[in-house]
């Protein structure tokens, strides 16, 4: 019964995936654009590294595309993250709240500034982090002080609020910024893996005070590694882009700092393979959506699973796509993953929650029913990446 | 009188550095050998990023060159420091040993480790950390317990030393050791600036338990921005690649991690330029060389100022050379300094010294009196890019 289910399921991928091929990855990359001529510029310049014209361009074009006033590009994701809690000021000592449901980085980022993870559950309807359940949590455990939000509980400062994306899908912003708003709580959009994800009509870490992009191997475009640190505030902007830097003072030659600063500079050569990507981002976001969409409507009719698909108010980039099993399929997740990877259609579940891991064992949560059902039971990724939606010129 | 003597020093200059550019600059990196294969490779193959060939081949060739047991590629140099302390076991409060004449690197990642630094003076014959000067300090200020060696003044635990090889000079790494058995200090060697260099035949950085190297864009290799951690002992590389790369369990699909983990390993695309600059690099160390016995015989008659040489027991890489200013010329540097960068002729002073920077400014530390002269008014670096010393091939 339940192998048939497990075939069924099988039998759907392999008519949306190309035949013939020896494995399907999950994310692989398209170099297909200007990577070659931009990387020869840097060798032929000798500007590979820390300053050069590639990474004031991408940070440009990276501003631009996501309508945000600046944009400063960085090593990777997490560090992005890292100075995105420096920035709104999180302290040691300082309460987070993030998703259970994500990957290991937003919380280590939290740790990074001697601060402590607060787990919230998710939504079904975006994989996200829930606003309202929040809201009525808050209610709970919060007290306003003049200094801002206490975690009645713990007696700790609860200082920021950083959702994530999950796979592409845009949280419920406009019921976050209001929850913010309301509990004087800074709002920090972990847009990792959300490039091309738009909310309402605008980019998804255009909402945060600050928000982290990230542009590893497995994402929708790749520096190789890096990411980038989105903000309106043009001040923090420029914060940003100091202690990126090592908080370095203008001079012609003396060699002076004002602050700690940070390694967390993006190399010109990534950043030139950064450039050439953005420049693809349409075209790969067009087949992703194809590719989504032949998904969507493979699975349509079948039981016990379904294609997960943007929320009402969102586009997405559909960065991963994810069939969510239904509750009684669900003791089946692990039949799935095993004899898809066997056959070389490459799948994971969602990331271990991370409550369940030993090192935020300890941090407070909320009731994290709905995080417990997804991401322990019923997220199957499977294989997304933008060759698989249509050819390429 | 002085402006002679100015004028003399940049005849010596022009004199080695080639005619009719219009700039010279400190360190230009080459790219004259595979790299372009490499990097095409990188593109082809999809694989630009956290996984692939050229970081497992860069570090075995590392290690090799090194002569280590384990060398672990990550994202820069200070990466590499930050994970160094952390695995020889500096813990929040401790305090650790550094030379005030260094970059902000090394006291930046003793922050990162919320421990804080305590500043050690330098000597003239290497440029880098005093250990018999240290030595009559610690006999002064430290006390011996189970837990290990105590600052009486602070109360807090001294865990470690971190001698840096100050332009690519090997500090008297012996006495150092032997300090650091005495005192049960555990020794970390800030190696940034020291890949090629050699103390009585031995690769700096094989010294410490374990020791960072840099590869960014002005040093001797580089991987447009890059690091390694190098190690003797097996278990403690293991580790460094364990929590270099998100502490993640591995797993066929599942996403687990075991401890707080950092994203900084080197992408694969930077990797594949570190082998093709390595391969390079015994043709760089010998153009090298032979820039600065140019520069050494060109100042050999000059008064007031003398090229810095490698100290006898060491085979210097020379990666940023340097002109070492008599105590009475040294209220003309500012007017050298000024001077050479208007003719397009780049130098520059030491880095401000770290007790004189705001963030250091209450940081424990001994008599810095070299350190002051060296660091504060006399030691100017000079150009010292490998196509200055011979002609490519």
């Amino acid at each position: 019964m339940s192998n048939l289910k497990v075939n069924i399921i099988i039998e759907a991928l392999q008519k949306v995936l190309p035949a013939g091929r020896e494995s399907v990855a999950l994310h692989e990359p398209c170099f297909s654009g200007n990577e070659w001529t931009y990387l020869k510029e840097c060798l032929d310049s000798g500007w590979v590294s820390s300053v050069g014209r590639y990474v004031d361009r991408f940070e440009g074009m990276l501003a631009e595309y996501t309508g945000v006033k600046r944009a400063v590009a960085v090593v990777n994701g997490t560090a992005g993250l890292h100075m995105c809690l420096k920035l709104v000021g999180v302290k040691g000592g300082d309460e987070v709240l993030m998703p259970a449901l994500t990957f290991v980085a937003t919380a280590n980022a939290v740790v990074y500034c001697n601060a402590i993870p607060h787990f919230a559950d998710s939504e079904e309807r975006t994989l996200g982090i829930d606003p309202d359940k929040l809201w009525h949590y808050l209610h709970d455990i919060a007290e306003m002080r003049s200094e801002g939000c206490f975690n009645k509980k713990t007696g700790r400062r609860i200082k920021a609020v950083v959702p994530m994306h999950t796979f592409g899908h845009p949280v419920d912003l406009d019921t976050l910024v209001e929850l913010c708003r309301q509990y004087k709580l800074e709002l920090v959009e972990d847009a990792a893996e959300s490039i091309g994800s738009f909310y309402k009509g605008r980019h998804t870490g255009s909402f945060g005070k600050v928000s982290a992009l990230s542009f590893n191997g497995n994402k929708t475009i790749t520096t190789g590694g890096g990411g980038a640190i989105l903000t309106n505030d043009e001040e923090l902007g420029k914060l940003a882009k100091h202690l990126t830097t090592t908080a370095r003072i203008p001079h012609e030659w003396a060699i002076e700092h004002d602050a700690i600063g940070y390694n967390y500079r993006l190399p010109n050569i990534n950043a030139a393979l950064g450039c050439a990507q953005l420049e693809q981002l349409p075209g790969f976001l067009e087949r992703k959506r194809n590719l989504a969409e032949n998904y969507r409507k493979t699975f349509e009719g079948i039981d016990g699973v379904h294609f997960f698909t943007e929320p009402h108010f969102a586009k997405s980039n559909y960065w991963l796509n994810a069939l969510v099993l239904e509750e009684d399929f669900a003791d089946h997740r692990d039949e799935l993953l095993e004899m898809t990877n066997k056959l070389g259609i490459m799948t994971r579940p969602a990331w271990t929650l991370m409550h369940k891991l030993t090192m935020f064992g300890n941090c407070p949560k909320m009731d994290l029913s709905v995080a417990e059902s997804l991401g322990r039971r019923r997220l199957v990724n499977i294989p997304s990446s933008p060759v698989l939606g249509g050819s390429y010129a």
